[in-house]
């Protein structure tokens, strides 16, 4: 089962490190993970999206509960949330097919961030269906360059996340 | 001074905690980090956000090259490159307040993406200055969560970037 899940930690040297290592030692690999500061800078906030046996996540968690670093472990599975993600996408587009990447462009709502004699790039955010649908009708236009930033998630509604402690 | 990496590696188990460690075992803290897949599934994308000494930054960078997962290593930092970052940015917004927050989205081309009668959640993406501003506006109507992906980057124009190993 996939598992958004969402780690406050300490900004500190080495956090990530550890928090990576008991995930692969556990042989469960990250599809995809963001790290990002919090409005207070010494603390960051991680959204981890991984697959795998929920009753080995759930030693994982209790694990990750146990690092001192760790401040919060949060797993979106059973509530309600909002996940979005930002891609970065280079296209080939010289002047005879322009028009209908930036086509494609304007029904997903992308924003041109540049452009050459040969490429557009485009910036598009979105959940997991709109950013696989943009990027597989731009396939045909040669994709020089991809980045995505991994998904990023919070509850829905005023109510704060449940934490995996309590 | 800080830099913008980008590395790309080999999808699999413990590579990520390897980085991580690397940087870490240097004294190296990780501003933000993103990882997600590129094209080919099998290959994933890291931008690593961090800052401190250049020579030490160089050992890192060899020791990355040499790590068998690791494809590619590509400094940003002496190229023309645009990065945006991705923030979802819950606030306290009762119904006074709600036209006030809804104007700040508005100026910063923020989507509203979920509303309760207590709250509105914003996403918005741009680059640092962009994000530090709309953060700051938001400030005085109680940020309850937020949540940044880190920042992302590609090169400008059509050329691929210089890896660091050539």
């Amino acid at each position: 089962m996939r598992h958004v899940i969402s780690v406050l930690v300490e900004n500190k040297f080495g956090v990530l490190a550890k928090i990576a290592g008991l995930f692969s030692g556990r042989g469960f690999n990250i599809d995809s993970l963001s790290v990002g500061e919090t409005m207070d800078p010494s603390i960051s906030r991680m959204t981890i999206v991984t697959r795998g046996d929920d009753k080995i996540l759930e030693q994982i968690t209790k694990q990750l509960n146990r690092l001192i670093d760790v401040i919060k472990v949060q797993d979106f599975t059973d509530q309600a949330y909002v996940d979005r993600e930002l891609v970065m996408i280079k296209v080939g587009a010289s002047s005879e097919h322009r028009a209908q990447v930036m086509e494609v462009a304007d029904i997903f709502r992308a924003k041109i961030i540049d452009v050459s004699p040969e490429t557009l790039t485009l910036e598009v955010t979105g959940d997991q269906g709109k950013i696989t649908a943009i990027i597989d009708l731009l396939k045909p236009y040669d994709i020089k360059e991809l980045v995505r930033t991994g998904r990023v998630a919070v509850s829905r509604g005023a109510q704060p996340l449940k934490s995996m402690k309590e």
